[in-house]
């Protein structure tokens, strides 16, 4: 298997960590328009090779050219916000970055299935999915997957449980429109309402300052660091293991939209089967009204941003 | 972290290394009156150890003082089922095996977490944790943690999805008893029902054959490869790694019951917190009626093993 | 990657669990005229898909038409040594079905690297290699790379030492006739004489005693357990490893001789350079005059067995 | 197993990620005098456990009592050298952060491996050894695993092999004074210069060209990058690997000699058993004299440097 990173920063090298530990790529290509960058981070994964249990994978600064035969192609490339810059700023300016990686990827290839993670997220990913011939279910935006990690994380944490035993999702925007889907959500079936009992916690539930955490927590990650990386490079790497290993894991990621759920010609996460191929399947699930609202209250926002720009 | 495993048979070999690839346990002891059969295992074991990928973990052949500092001891020791026996007859053999392996763990220790897997492992689990005065939190019987997973796995093949995106739990009794939990089971916070339409899928669900594939698949495998191993030693993989981690995993597992569910003294398996501690809380789930009952039915069916033997 | 296991034995359903291990495989095939034999361990590790951490592979029976797209086609099917047997009947058997299987093989593709795992596995890897227009670096025997792996193990084991640190080949045929090539093996740079000292072990070497014990383990293995399975399935997934992830690590495989090391047509275990095209380069060590002799004889053995299946 | 790792800078980030990977640590503790850093970095890495393949290890802020039960201290806190800044410098600052933290470790514990990873390393590791009445055996410096590391990996790049078929051993201070082993380096029991041809490679061996990038390349990734982090924290977690599964190996460390190779009073890399004791055994290798002889350059410009600090 063998994968390009576009992007040799603080996400482009988690990702690349995320890769070698997978145990299945063999090849991995790192590009930035900074080379030095890029080839530091190479030379010095290069290093861990040496040791046993560490994979001898083949790492090597990427060309575009490398997009040819590349099973993957994972776009963290792109500014960070900056203070005092709007969101519209930076749409605009990585929906260009997109734009012009893009143009170099579709010289080399068609195969390839795209993981945008650069943010805004839903804006790259729709750039590269509406403004170029390429296949759709070709094109997987990380969007809520990791603002999902988070939503468990925080309910883990509140009922002392095992994350991996909570099934929530944030749905619609990576950003601040999107909202936890409560009226899938649950611990063993029960609602968390419900499973407070069952776990015995004698706590009042505000399921409305949950979701704002999880909202916020990233941003308290990035003030607290100075940027985010482990958890969305982590959400890269569960994506790469349901489409290397054809799992067909259903995860909320980051899709083009024609028509589902009522909206169209806007990206945004939506819970998709992945697999070998990619998006295997949009699915559209029974959310009830007022769900259905704020996912297209979280498109209308990001189609006046699409706008904007 | 130090394991001894009793029983060098089928499972107990798969078990080993499941403990193997965990990564984190130093020491393992197996541990068998057949001592060639234990040191057979062990010797061949150990030759995974010089390749660069698999782990030096110290393995040696167990006696019952390795007990004294153990952190875990498996138990995986008795005969299998053999043609025209009942499960009475194997009930009253397996019984046997584990008060004396008990007299023989309790002169060295009480503070090791025990997991018996040994069929039939509800009877097994109570005799350990009934008849001896061993901390209750510390006896996990592996119970239908495997039934669980054979259910998730036949879900996931009807849907063709990732049987890790769908909970269901089978419960009570491991063995003709058990029952599948539909009330709490679900695909994304949907039911088995709904979740069909969702995955777009025209067929018709019918949940009592997929109960009974469940049920019969254990056997199905006993009869074509003649015994069971890896799906079971997956499911002690599992416990080992939420208590190594100390993960709080809700799992269904064995513990001896006292008056929960309206059920007492008999071991069976329900939805439990699995932590360093061992069995950290037992869970009581607000099921509907018909599948308390069905729980009370597995209790009784498991009380009557437990009274003739 | 797409794997098909031919052979649903002791050492094939270790192998599918190493390949399940691996965490890249994506398909993987069992295929066994005693199709419940197959069905059965496929089913049983289909689930341990379920459980967290566990990946979902797909898992299937296999004929040989899924050949036609496999990366990789591990051979381990035939019968084993039965009691009173000699080699050259077990020769003579296991040819047959190697010769069977290959005429299947190669009706669908001779793209696929094949191993040989069979034994004698010198005799099918020579029946592979030499009856069949295949790709020659495509066949790589499993040879004495368990034997290497034990060499390593009871080395470790009289210097109390990870395996991992000590360098020493078992070379030649995977059988009797083997020997461990002194004149290379090293700790750390040293011979196994002078490191003794470096340990502070004031103990005699004995390493013809050593090589001896080496040569007799695996039968030990087998007359303890019924079979070895463990360390050779881990050796499968050593060179599994070093083909998925394009390694180039020297592995000790068998491989058809043209005239190195002074052998002509037949198949024995030298270093070889193992990456994705398979036997990347047949090294010519410059072992000394008595080793270079012992391979000689090895192979002169082998020969021997051909002649007269 | 329960680690304190000290210092949330990239370094002390990137082995919070190879505790993670391990699979096998339980609580991770991330103490930083810039409580904002480790508290953003614990967020990152606690987004990544609720996917299905993370482990959902307790990660945690950590304070000095958190040393109390620990089974490992990682020390990776303190200013990283800038430019214009010397050597003595650094090592004055550095050894004064590591003799405060000492200071507050030795309140809570005696017991705990403690792996001194800031640079100077062989400095900060000797202010530890020699300055605090605390197990000798239990204080480990990453010194030259990283070094020995790039030195296999150069090599393996130079053959275009797996750097695991390699090895080489830089020893000595972790920096200027380091030296390649010549006298036991080697690949497969052969010299490098014999290896080229076994290779079949016809070019012109140049060692000293090799050692002296083996060297620099640190600093080229610092000036590249900006920083070191991934090679030096996967030497850290094959240390953690060696003692967590007390494996035995002979790792290149940094440790306080007492007479070893005629060095005295001073800390830096020589060959080491590491077990779950921590250095089981510091072995004295037979080295030649003019390898001797660097190895007491090396030390006795270290000394100059704890003289002037």
């Amino acid at each position: 298997m063998k994968v390009v990173v576009i992007g040799a920063g603080m996400v482009g090298s988690a990702v690349v960590g995320e890769l070698l530990a997978h145990g299945g790529i063999s090849e991995i290509y790192l590009l930035d328009l900074d080379r030095d960058k890029a080839e530091g981070e190479i030379l010095d994964y290069s290093h861990t090779t040496s040791y046993n249990y560490n994979p001898s994978a083949n790492l090597k600064i990427g060309d575009y050219h490398h997009c040819k035969d590349a099973d993957l192609i994972i776009m963290t490339a792109g500014p960070s916000i900056k203070k005092g810059e709007t969101r519209i700023d930076l749409a605009g300016k990585n929906a260009k970055v997109m734009r012009e990686i893009m143009e170099n990827i579709t010289k080399y290839t068609k195969d390839a299935i795209i993981i945008p993670v650069t943010n805004p997220v839903d804006i790259v990913t729709y750039v590269a999915a509406a403004e170029f011939d390429y296949p759709r279910n070709k094109i997987i935006g990380t969007g809520t997957i990791v603002d999902s990690a988070r939503l468990m994380r925080i309910i883990g944490n509140k009922y002392n449980l095992d994350p991996k035993n909570i099934f929530a999702y944030m749905l619609g925007e990576h950003g601040r429109t999107s909202f936890a889907a409560w009226s899938i959500s649950n611990i063993c079936g029960y609602t968390l309402e419900e499973f407070i009992k069952v776990r015995g916690f004698n706590i009042k539930l505000d399921k409305d300052a949950i979701e704002e955490d999880t909202k916020k927590i990233g941003m308290e990650v990035w003030r607290k660091k100075g940027y985010t990386n482990h958890g969305i490079a982590a959400g890269v790497g569960r994506i790469v293991k349901a489409i290397s290993l054809d799992e067909k894991s259903i995860l909320p990621v980051s899709v083009l939209l024609k028509g589902e759920y009522g909206i169209e010609d806007v990206a945004l996460s939506v819970p998709c089967i992945v697999s070998e191929n990619g998006v295997e399947k949009l699915l559209e699930f029974p959310l009830p009204k007022e769900e259905i609202e704020k996912l297209r209250f979280s498109a209308k926002s990001l189609k006046d941003v699409i706008e904007q720009i």
